[in-house]
């Protein structure tokens, strides 16, 4: 068996860190790709006043452009950071809608409709980029929300169907604030199938088991962060994601293959921790390999 | 469906730390079982030189036996230790065994046969007691070893079936050093069947997932520390028990009955951060419920 994971250390954990110079960014998302990484999302283009982190995305992009055989995944929130992403090279688009209405409002400020708006104008100009670029669509809160509470898989389901009718490519559920659980896994798959991605958090401690209860349906596309970095900065609660080396320690065991080297990617893991300036929260990261 | 949680923290948890007063211990006690607690581990006889943080468990023992309806587990690493343990009132006696043939000489002093030979003894002052108590037989290392590396499942049985002839009344398989993985579970549970009780770590990050591997497989006994504190001071890179509070919220999500409310163990867990002078390392008790 085989799973692709998206490494999102750079983008999403980083985000949630103070700035990091450009070159270091570089260095980290070489150093994924250098354990094996075949998907990593190397940044977003968003407003540097929004998001201090993330400024200079397009630098970045410039410094890992020489690098084969590695999907780089640009998130973008409109039109015009899909065309700043499309021009800085990336391989791939991730957007994002929220299952919450509220989380919507508050994280980039639009409704629904809206952002669905927004995942087509941005879907036109992936597949009218000269190189024509897939588009992933990350729904936010498919587990539940801080703020109406549980969401049901059957709204999350129709939402992942009209992202696809207005041309995303794929569909990733996020657990932005930790609320899924194996049960609230099963269900949303028993609406969405399999063919999704899972973007899981610890904020509960039950990313690596949600994870498992994904495998076990036969997802086979996950998000995770090296050294269990990130959180949302807009969601109360929102705690690290699913950390890289604890999922790709377990799936070693499981003989599930990742294409990840899991003592080169805690060479990652001590390079971040060293950029960020303090500890990883990941487990894995911590204690070291079985 | 319905679990059984033995909550380890006034012993496992603490045991770990710096030592808190007695006052304090029995009010640790109280408020677990308050919160609906059943059967706690309320400290070990041991020589308080080598764990200090467990002097004066016979008050202790005496500060909560007006409690209804829980049972009081004492831990015992010999016949010595069973007799004060039983004098103080003790309701369930747990001794430990290694798997690990290292692991047992550098916590206990002991070779295999030696460790068995004590379980013989105290299982029969146990049995031989005013009220016969019952011994559980908590095998260390169970899934692996810090320093043999994996145990195959087979002698992990072996060992259990050579404890219950000398008078083990159930047996708890432990994941001492956290090498456990939904594997591994598996791979035991071949041999030993599902009638044993499962004591995970969250070293690397996977004590939530075994145990819901050991559930799926039908596990229903559980040890977990309230906080996520523990760690055995014996051997290297031991971190932190599966945390009561993220079992039980993961249980309560799948309808599985604990007896234990959330709320009421969330507050066990704030007087436990109080106690310790730190933060818990436990999910939930940062997060809160979903």
């Amino acid at each position: 068996m085989e799973v692709a994971i998206r490494e999102v250390g750079p983008r999403d954990g980083l985000q949630a860190e103070a700035p990091v110079d450009v070159a270091s960014r570089i260095a980290l998302v070489r150093a994924l790709a250098r354990a094996g990484a075949r998907e990593i999302e190397v940044g977003s283009f968003v407003s540097p006043k929004a998001v201090p982190a993330m400024a200079r995305a397009a630098e970045v992009f410039a410094g890992v452009a020489d690098l084969a055989g590695v999907v780089r995944v640009a998130l973008v929130p409109n039109a015009r950071g899909a065309r700043d992403a499309l021009a800085a090279g990336a391989d791939e688009l991730t957007a994002t809608l929220s299952a919450s209405a509220e989380y919507g409002r508050r994280n980039v400020g639009m409704e629904i409709e809206e952002s669905l708006a927004q995942v087509a104008e941005i879907a036109a100009l992936a597949r009218g980029a000269a190189t024509p670029t897939p588009l992933d669509v990350v729904i936010s809160c498919a587990f539940g929300s801080p703020y109406e509470g549980d969401i049901p898989p059957a709204d999350v389901a129709a939402l992942a169907t009209r992202a696809r009718e207005r041309g995303a490519d794929r569909i990733t559920l996020a657990d932005t604030t930790g609320m899924a659980t194996p049960r609230r896994i099963d269900a949303a798959l028993d609406w969405t199938g399999e063919d999704v991605g899972l973007h899981l958090h610890e904020t509960r401690g039950t990313g690596l088991v949600c994870a498992y209860a994904g495998l076990q349906r036969g997802v086979t596309r996950f998000d995770t962060s090296i050294g269990g970095l990130g959180g949302s900065p807009f969601a109360d609660g929102a705690a690290g994601n699913l950390a890289t080396e604890d999922l790709v320690s377990m799936l070693e065991d499981m003989d599930v293959a990742t294409g990840i080297d899991l003592a080169a990617l805690l060479d990652a893991a001590t390079l971040l921790a060293e950029l960020v300036g303090h500890a990883l929260p990941s487990a894995v990261s911590r204690s070291g390999p079985r």
